[in-house]
């Protein structure tokens, strides 16, 4: 078992792990001699945790589950249905519901196996249990290896809005098993692609060399390549949420390159229509003109960035797009602080910088150029 | 208008403040040429703050929000139903629903004006809106101008349990107005000196003395005596969580005197029988008289604390306890831990220690003692 360990290191003396090997899930199940040992072997495990899954990752959640068992722990299973509308106030409440029922006190934990969904309703649930409990994370999916298993971010959805209630909890461990990608579904799998190019972008040239001269292998999910560029992803986003845990430096706005757009197109688009990384696969390109048009990155440099995000199978435009209602949607979005929304454009490939609203011709024509 | 402020300090840095003065909430109805300033003149107030009270403390509530418009605050004002069954899931809800609909960000603030329920609903409210927003309190009741409104324990009740969702979230400053606890009932403010004489006990022989020797003004609620008082309770609480915020130290136990046996007592009597002060009053005697068997304190040392709190018209004897019953429920609340139940005992007026659990049949036979 190849591991690698990323320590996150915040201000205050806190740490939180990421742990990325191949087969660190499947090597839970092995019934070898190991077995009587803790898994993993210095984790600092609560003595019973509830583990947290959907009917996709039930099958992981349930091998971990002997794996724990094994080492001494105490478990309990919870399977939630898949999707976005999990992400309630209502889960919530049947978690800490069944946390209270199963006699969880503070030194109990929290397991969540599964994507973005359910970990930031388990993280969620951990951090509002008996004012937080100790959590670990098992994301399933490539946006949450790289992404939202990452920086402490949990919550869940209001009517009003997407994630509108939470709070910033740091998991103990993440465990992240590029291998565990290979059954993803293609789009799906595909849309997690578009943050690992961001990462390129925003702060790492050779990463986005290195996904220029593996495509092929990326496209078909090479666990080595992937362990490898998936390692400096969460690497950079280690670095950036260990100096600005709460968002509050300005450190962390620049993991937004592609976002003030991507989340436009799928307010405009409407949810589900584009999967989160298409839509920030458009808005990068987008962002990517608008440096262009205020002359600050040349055209090669967008050309070079559509290439890639096109060699991975990702929208890079949308022909029919209501540019006026996108403009509108990024403004309100912003609307709220008082004043017009900062953009994060590039400089070169690996530098991104914050600059301030270049105007609404300007970002229209970005939006309404060709590819 | 006499004020005084008191710093809590945190020790990663963070702080919280807390002010106290006679006419605090009345000032602020004052119509005098102040009303332009800023109020109170030097509070990190947030531009927009959704004000939450119910109907025994919207009167003061209205006043307030008055005099935060005229400082140049944008005020919502909401009113919740009074009593513990509004501290659920279902109000937590509610809340996020109106900050989000009435488009608050995370420059936005909460102001909670009441007692526990309102303090800790509208607190967690802060603590999870948007990952956490500023929050402020006016605590109205004495239980929560000397305990719950100050250290940052913000929760609901589930259907399992009291408090068993929430976190620590610290108030920006806490806003005490003895003045206000003028029309509280009789009851409740009694309740309340339950907590005011735990103070002395665990910390402070002089404020200890000083409850013996004004007992008269007290019952009467003289505001300059009451301001004395409960100036001295919040310095001792501001000691303790600051060097223990999240409880993990073990010094934050010692807030936790009489409690184990209240605690039982409430749950035993069944919630609403006696008031959590009542509870907490009878419990410090069955302390003390648990401290008097094990040879650490005189049997004078019992019959003082009892005298006191006789003089303000709280229990101090449960004449039909079901004694086992109560032994059963100390055991199980923290059975969870996998041991036995430490106790916070008096060691003499001002001092208190967290001592082993002495034995069934010596806890039975302080419980069963006359008082």
């Amino acid at each position: 078992m190849n591991s690698d360990t990323i320590e996150i290191k915040f201000t205050d003396g806190r740490t939180s792990r990421i742990r990325i090997a191949n087969g660190l899930l499947a090597a839970a199940a092995e019934p070898s001699a190991e077995l009587s040992g803790r898994f993993p072997p210095d984790s600092p495990l609560p003595r019973k945790c509830l583990l947290v899954c959907d009917q996709h990752t039930e099958v992981y959640a349930a091998r971990l589950g002997r794996r724990l068992i094994a080492s001494g722990c105490e478990i309990q299973q919870t399977r939630l249905p898949a999707g976005e509308t999990t992400k309630s106030a209502e889960w919530l409440n049947r978690l800490w519901d069944l946390l209270a029922e199963h006699g969880f006190d503070r030194t109990g934990g929290v397991i969540a196996v599964g994507g973005g969904v359910i970990g930031d309703l388990a993280g969620f649930a951990a951090a509002t249990f008996m004012r937080g409990i100790s959590w670990f994370v098992v994301p399933t999916t490539l946006v949450a290896q790289v992404d939202s298993a990452i920086g402490g971010k949990v919550g869940i959805n209001l009517d009003s809005g997407k994630n509108l209630a939470g709070v910033f909890w740091q998991p103990a461990e993440v465990w992240v098993d590029p291998q565990l990608l290979g059954t993803l579904p293609e789009r799906e799998y595909l849309s997690g692609l578009a943050e690992v190019v961001k990462y390129g972008v925003i702060a790492d040239a050779a990463l986005f060399e290195l996904l220029e001269s593996k495509t092929a292998a990326i496209r078909t999910r090479d666990p080595e390549v992937l362990r490898t560029v998936i390692w400096r992803c969460c690497q950079i986003k280690a670095e950036v949420v260990g100096g600005d845990e709460r968002e509050t430096s300005g450190l962390r706005a620049k993991l937004n390159y592609g976002h003030t757009f991507g989340h436009a197109i799928e307010k405009v688009a409407g949810y589900g229509e584009f999967l989160h990384g298409e839509a920030v696969a458009i808005g990068m390109v987008w962002a990517a003109q608008t440096a262009q048009r205020l002359g600050v990155v040349p055209a090669a440099f967008v050309s070079r960035q559509t290439h890639l995000l096109r060699e991975f199978g990702l929208p890079t435009t949308w022909p029919a797009a209501p540019s006026g209602l996108i403009l509108e949607a990024m403004k309100l979005d912003k609307k709220r602080h008082g004043g017009l929304p900062r953009l994060i454009l590039p400089r070169q490939i690996g530098l991104v910088e914050s600059l301030n609203w270049p105007g609404d011709n300007l970002v229209l024509s970005a939006i309404e150029a060709p590819p």
